[in-house]
């Protein structure tokens, strides 16, 4: 009987990701959208938006992800502690129920970029959450109590948990942080039902490991081959080699696969580590069932930049030169728009979504790989030598802020980093639950800019940028399409702005009591439509702020570029929750 | 040339109090009034209150007091480590400067009743902080740099800091709190020049301690006599006295008397400490310059149930039985709502502000003596005797939630807790810096409530509840008086409610991110009128929440009668600011 109810529990998802009222995972819906058929809140009437409610979460630092909103319930997760807050939205918010694990606050000085949390997920009844110290906890969604519980790694050895689960059939899938632990990366499938492991591929290794099969599993058309998660590799660097897992995932329930990429290889230090090093900094397409990949495809081959590959995958149909296409959308750190075939992983289109990206030319669509500029190259540089003026910066074009796919606009809402970097890599030994990153790094605005972001609409069908909003800062919050034809995103220094999904124009903005690192959601109750969002400044562009730090090279470089934040906004952890009357 | 711009602080803050525009002291004005003459937002329209804007104050736990207008910045204060920021009101509160304070974290545990500030007051271009480790700080306004320092009292002794200042003349008045840990209290007066101490003058001791002249000083009309603050206490116990400061002060120009209260004898055992226990639990009219007291009146001789007497003094001039008078309203932590000729100390009503009070049965108005009833005294039943059902609990029919007064409607606004109590006192010896409490408490709402609170309108011209509006919980906040006809205030589950000014009737209610112990503030900023409010729940009614304690006897008792309020709302510290479009 369990096991009947929780194979269903996609189904359930897809019919619940259907109704616009609710918001029921993270990411939306299965493909990433992050797009409400929701109108009543429209570029008419937005500018009327007001604060219906608020909530604050009794937790301060970085607030990453959103709230589900399923029935009359809103279920609301903070950074580490990682509390769960159930709130009845029939009685003004009132606490349902409190989950709050005890976790070892040791986990937090082995978590790269802040305390943060991307969200919890719904399926068959369970709320399923990711704690930072890894533990997977499957609550019952009425009530809050634990049905199970696993570990899904080891803080000890730097292995920490911060991306949002997500359901997939019966299961559950669950990434990995610790890149700059030089853990090594994986993807693990734990059955609903009950919290056993269902399978784990990691992201290097042998191919039993890395559940590829090296004759079908492809990369750009080709089989793999034998070992391919190993002879890019030297010696047994591959086993502290990184490819975390701590973004966004996807699912395609139609081909059946789910996409997700992995992140930056482990050290930072390039030369330490000659070769391709697979399959860091790539997108894996995965049979859900078995973990088996289908298709695989590296962005940036021997990272040198910290360019991690973990950005969501949005997944769309749209024509590219007069084809309908099943496309995988992805906005890499390496600063490169992809767009994709999800079902054979062929690259359609990779073009710059901010123009200042100069450590690569363009990427041959052929091969893949990213021409690189030498003299962006800290690899030829070599070690102790500092390499300047990156564009962009180890936190890329863009980081875990999530795009808007409108498909009713048929374009991309992109919110990025515009920011460029000095990096120098030094040799660095490694040492299991010690930072193992070599190298030295600071941030700063393009030259001629005195901006840091731009909150961008992108064409993927073209590769093109269809318009670009400057921002002070960088945009970390997820941005929110609607049918509306209105978008929405937060700024680091507190706004959540509505702008005209045409044009860009800006239509509303209100001042949130914190830094918004958080993603736009929207939801139906009683009839009437909400947005809400969650403040809370932090994340890796607000390290500063959100851990005390003010040496400028501090927080993996991320300091001092964003110093000036402190002038505008202080930690905060609070839900905000408007409506137009 | 510094002295004599210091002299004339009074005179600018007279003139600053009366711009509505501004909030230029933490208690409205020097009255204690709490009342805008601003009417902008009226019965009328306050229904059509919208969040203007909000900030993070980047600290949890309770949140009280309010900011501060000044022109176009505000000034907010946190609870520890009671940073200051100086917002910009013309760049969306832009954070011109924040002052943060490094103080010794040993000081959280000897602080009773959270960490909590009642706000910081402003004289002569100087923004003056008291911190909880007793440090008084000028900051200078415009800079936030450090005029002058001094220590006002030892942490290591119990002695923290957690009421406003109040600037008068040239002088900063500051309390002391440490009630529960035996130390004395007393009201200081530092220069505003250059921090110098002027006076100061102990609650109990010799006359020289506590500045009265035997002779001059009266209570209720008759001189005090020799020694009054040392004759009515057993041996040294009036060393270890209590009676600390840690209220708020009022200031009658045209008399030029400064009023406070004083709080509980320590210990709270009343059998450790026979006698009245003077000057104790007492309201003291003094002169600024000096010190030297006009007159006293002491509410809870031998106090048996922790009603300290630090609750604000409201000065109005109101007709009492035909005549016109200079009154001081107070509702103490009794449960009695004296109405008191503020010139003479006269004691003209005294009547309960909450009908189920029953530890006296009535106020003596000659001898200023409650008639205690013999079943609820502590000290008649002894050490280890569960005295039950004593009402109001320890916190008092009002606690520090200060009261409002509208001089247009002649009405009081009072935040009341419905609250009673069982108190066990028993045998407990001093160490400094170590808890002297002496008594086991269990507060509940009185038999036949299902509410805990009350905001009551009050004439004290008869000592009469006007009407009285049942809430959930405690009204911990603060009450704001308008012209317009409406009066503010916070509720512990954190909504801000207006409510008809004349009736009672509810009007808006909007619920912040967190409870509200806050005061509610008003100010014009470009021709438009704002209600700003501080949300994070905490105080001595929230300390369970704010302390995360679950024992029902902990936080001196607090912790099982509000253990409810943990459905309703989680830690925060957050700024509200609110207008009508
Ligand atoms: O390599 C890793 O395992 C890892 C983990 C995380 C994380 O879990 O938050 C981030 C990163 N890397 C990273 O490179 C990065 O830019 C980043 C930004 C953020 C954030 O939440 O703002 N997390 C992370
Ligand atoms: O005796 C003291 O020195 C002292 C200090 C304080 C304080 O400083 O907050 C409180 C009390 N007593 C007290 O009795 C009391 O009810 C109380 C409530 C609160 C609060 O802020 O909620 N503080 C205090």
């Amino acid at each position: 009987l369990l096991a009947s109810a929780a194979a269903s529990a996609s189904d359930e998802l897809l019919k619940m990701q259907d109704n616009a009222d609710e918001w029921v995972m993270p990411t939306g819906n299965y493909a990433n959208h992050r797009y409400s058929e929701l109108d009543q809140i429209n570029r008419d009437n937005v500018g009327d938006l007001n604060v219906a409610w608020t909530f604050s979460t009794g937790v301060l630092r970085g607030h990453e992800g959103g709230p589900l909103i399923i029935g009359d319930v809103m279920y609301v997760h903070t950074p580490f502690p990682n509390i769960v807050y159930a709130l009845d939205l029939n009685d003004s918010g009132r606490i349902i129920w409190k989950y709050e694990p005890k976790q070892d606050p040791d986990t937090i000085p082995v978590m790269c970029c802040d305390t943060v949390n991307r969200g919890v997920a719904y399926g068959d009844g369970k709320i399923i959450l990711h704690q930072a110290d890894t533990t997977v906890v499957a609550l019952n969604a009425e009530t809050g109590a634990v049905e199970w519980k696993v570990a899904n790694g080891d803080p000890k050895v730097g292995e920490t948990g911060t991306s949002a689960p997500m359901v997939v059939k019966d299961k559950v899938m669950i990434g990995i942080s610790g890149g700059e632990f030089g853990v090594r990366g994986s993807m693990t499938a734990y059955n609903l039902a009950d919290g056993s492991r269902a399978w784990r591929a990691y992201s290097m290794g042998p191919d039993s490991d890395i559940l590829v099969d090296p004759e079908k599993t492809t990369h750009l058309g080709e089989p793999v081959g034998k070992d391919s998660g190993m002879n890019t590799w030297e010696g047994d660097q591959w086993k502290i080699g990184g490819g975390t897992t701590w973004g966004w995932y996807a699912y395609d329930p139609e081909l059946d696969l789910i996409y997700y990429g992995t992140g930056n290889p482990s050290t930072w230090n390039p030369s330490q580590r000659p070769g391709d090093n697979r399959w860091s900094m790539a997108i894996f397409a995965r049979n859900p069932d078995t973990g088996m990949a289908k298709w695989v495809y590296q962005m940036t081959p021997h990272d040198e930049w910290d360019f991690d590959g973990v950005n969501e995958m949005i997944l769309s149909d749209q024509e590219v030169g007069g084809e309908m296409r099943k496309l995988l959308v992805h906005f890499d750190r390496n600063g490169f728009g992809y767009s994709m075939d999800r079902e054979t992983g062929q690259l359609l289109i990779a073009e710059k979504f901010d123009p200042v990206v100069n450590w690569a030319t363009h990427v041959d669509l052929k091969t893949g790989r990213p021409q690189v500029v030498s003299k962006y190259s800290t690899a030829q540089n070599g070690e102790d030598v500092n390499t300047t003026g990156i564009c962009p910066a180890a936190l890329g074009t863009k980081d875990q802020q999530p795009a808007a796919f409108s498909p009713k606009s048929g374009l991309h809402y992109v919110p990025t980093n515009h920011v460029c970097m000095d990096y120098e890599p030094f040799r660095v030994s490694y040492t299991a639950g010690q930072p193992y990153v070599g190298a030295t790094l600071s941030m700063y605005p393009p030259e001629g800019s005195d901006h840091m972001g731009n909150f961008i609409a992108w064409d993927a069908t073209k590769g093109e940028i269809v318009w670009s909003n400057k921002e002070k800062f960088s945009v970390w919050s997820g941005a929110l399409a609607t049918a509306g034809d209105v978008v929405f995103y937060g700024t680091l220094e507190g706004f959540l702005k509505a702008v005209d999904a045409k044009t860009g124009e800006e239509l509303y903005k209100f001042k949130t009591p914190s830094g918004i690192i958080g993603n736009v959601t929207t939801y139906v109750h009683g009839g009437k439509q909400y947005i809400a969002v969650l403040s809370g400044v932090g994340g890796w562009a607000g390290i500063g702020l959100a851990a005390g730090l003010t040496d400028p090279n501090a927080g993996l470089g991320a300091v001092g570029g964003y110093a000036a934040l402190s002038d505008y906004t202080a930690l905060g952890g609070q839900l905000t929750v408007f409506a137009v009357d």
